[in-house]
């Protein structure tokens, strides 16, 4: 039997579990040749996924209603007739929501769990590992010395930024929504500071507070309210790594924020859209770097595993009320 | 006799002529070795001077009140002793509100009236040509075939982009505020097109169509509703060189717009804030490539002459009405 979770509605605001639909099929799969048969192991839930279930114009096309979602998803070969793969081995890459399925194996990596858990390549040794990397180094290009301020910095890609900033010499500051996620950054990330946005009275002066020589770099996940008081903290020549929007993907209207021209002229600033996606010339560079770091244990990586694959789509839902604390990943 | 304008108030909103006070000193002037004793001969006033006129943190120091406002200004050298300069030449550069002032030389450069009006050195030979050329072609970084769209298109700055995106190969569409304006882009500055953001029902839909192919680069020089309007035809990699901001240099609120992050991340699309004293090394090759324009008949150029020291108050608020074509200058 396989099931299969396909996109039944476009969300309007927040995603809700009955705009996904469960498939089941009991008919049996034979492969042909160079095929391989793949159970999945983990499913990796992002909050760009969101932007997918949208018909909009995008950098990446919409998903077809009814037709299976997919993301990072981490599989085991059951089957294999393509000489590259063999029954037993792990691989990554981007499948479907399926508890089963047959691939040519284009696009798949292999992985190795004796070299780090399966889940790693989903978080710090995938997508999210190197959208830090590639993120902070590539447009962020930090000077030791200077401050950088993440948001959404308790999440899988915020957690990694900070990181990367101690290791390369920053001050690093982080905002995030709980106490216990600022404690977090705190000690098991070795943040220099944090700011709890929901308790913080005025977000523009705890960041002032906390960055008194002015903010050189901001990774941005979030968009919105905490986007806007770090603009008043910009230093001349700041770079500004628009990664995600996070609090601005479920608005149904327009989201309206503080103007960033005059900001951004009077500090001759840049402000980057960036997708992972554009600097795949400098993934192996990346997980290179972040193979080492790993390997030499300095970084900490956080997960959230979700039991289940009946539990994706609330796993998922649950991103945007902030559940989860660092990668958000399914278990099947 | 000297006259003086000093700033008398900041302004709050829309400068007023009552911001502004008119000093008049009977004393006489006599200059020390290394000293030149100037007269002005015209004065440039600009919109960014609004950001020196208040006291927010920018990346130039505010005026201070009860001292002489400046900006870009041509003056004779009335009497040297200087040896680099004599009497009966013309500099350019930063100096003072007044109607004679004696300097040190520095930061002056000599203009000569016989390769082009004087005026023009405060405009497309000066910091207007420079501004354009380097801003579209350093954060631009056009290609031919692309698409531009420039805002305050009939504005000093914004007629020299759009003749110069012409002469690149791009595609160039100006975006100005009355039908007289769009007619002189199309027919003295060769833009392709042209949309008068007063009388147009949708700006969005208006650039749509004059952009089939949607908007590679925007000069952006109003901030506001007409750069939210831009943000929705962005292709991929587009760039977006934030100039100026003059919609929002007079408002009392916090200017609040469409949020921009989003449009940046689905198409990995770049803001810079661009001051053109950032590329002063470019200087030499900009006013190379300017002069040859110039001299070969290809750069056009438009001025609103007010005469009189006395209006430079009334000239510069104008600005914010939009009563000036091409560069704004007061000849004394």
């Amino acid at each position: 039997m396989i099931q299969t979770i396909v996109l039944k509605d476009r969300p309007e605001g927040k995603p809700t579990v009955s705009d996904f639909e469960f498939l089941t099929d009991e008919s049996d799969i034979t492969i042909k040749k160079g095929e391989i048969l793949l159970e999945t192991v983990y499913v990796s839930v992002d909050p760009y996924l969101r932007g997918r279930m949208s018909d909009a114009k995008s950098y990446i096309p919409s998903f077809e209603l009814n037709k299976p979602v997919h993301s990072g998803v981490i599989a085991k070969v059951l089957e294999s007739e393509n000489e590259k793969f063999k029954g037993g081995e792990f691989v990554s890459g981007m499948l479907d929501w399926k508890t089963k399925q047959v691939s040519n194996g284009e696009g798949l990596l292999k992985v190795d769990e004796n070299k780090a858990p399966l889940s790693a390549y989903l978080g710090i040794l995938g997508m999210t590992g190197l959208t830090a990397y590639l993120g902070l180094t590539q447009i962020g290009k930090p000077k030791a010395g200077e401050t950088l301020v993440v948001s959404g910095a308790a999440g899988a890609v915020g957690s990694v930024v900070g990181q990367i900033g101690k290791l390369l010499g920053l001050t690093v500051i982080g905002i995030a929504g709980t106490d216990e996620k600022i404690e977090m950054l705190k000690t098991k990330f070795g943040f220099d500071a944090g700011i709890n946005y929901n308790t913080s009275k005025d977000i523009k002066a705890a960041i002032a507070k906390a960055a008194p020589n002015g903010v050189d770099i901001y990774f941005d996940n979030v968009g919105g309210s905490i986007s806007d008081a770090v603009l008043f903290n910009i230093n001349k020549f700041a770079r500004l790594i628009i990664c995600g929007a996070i609090s601005l993907y479920n608005s149904i209207e327009l989201p309206q924020s503080v103007s960033v021209q005059p900001f951004l002229i009077k500090n001759s600033a840049l402000m980057q859209g960036f997708i992972v996606s554009n600097y795949a010339d400098k993934f192996p560079e990346a997980m290179k770097e972040l193979s080492t770091w790993l390997a030499e244990d300095k970084l900490a990586y956080t997960e959230t595993v979700v039991n289940g694959f009946e539990n994706i789509p609330t796993a998922f839902i649950d991103l945007f009320e902030g559940k989860n604390k660092g990668k958000m990943i399914v278990k099947i």
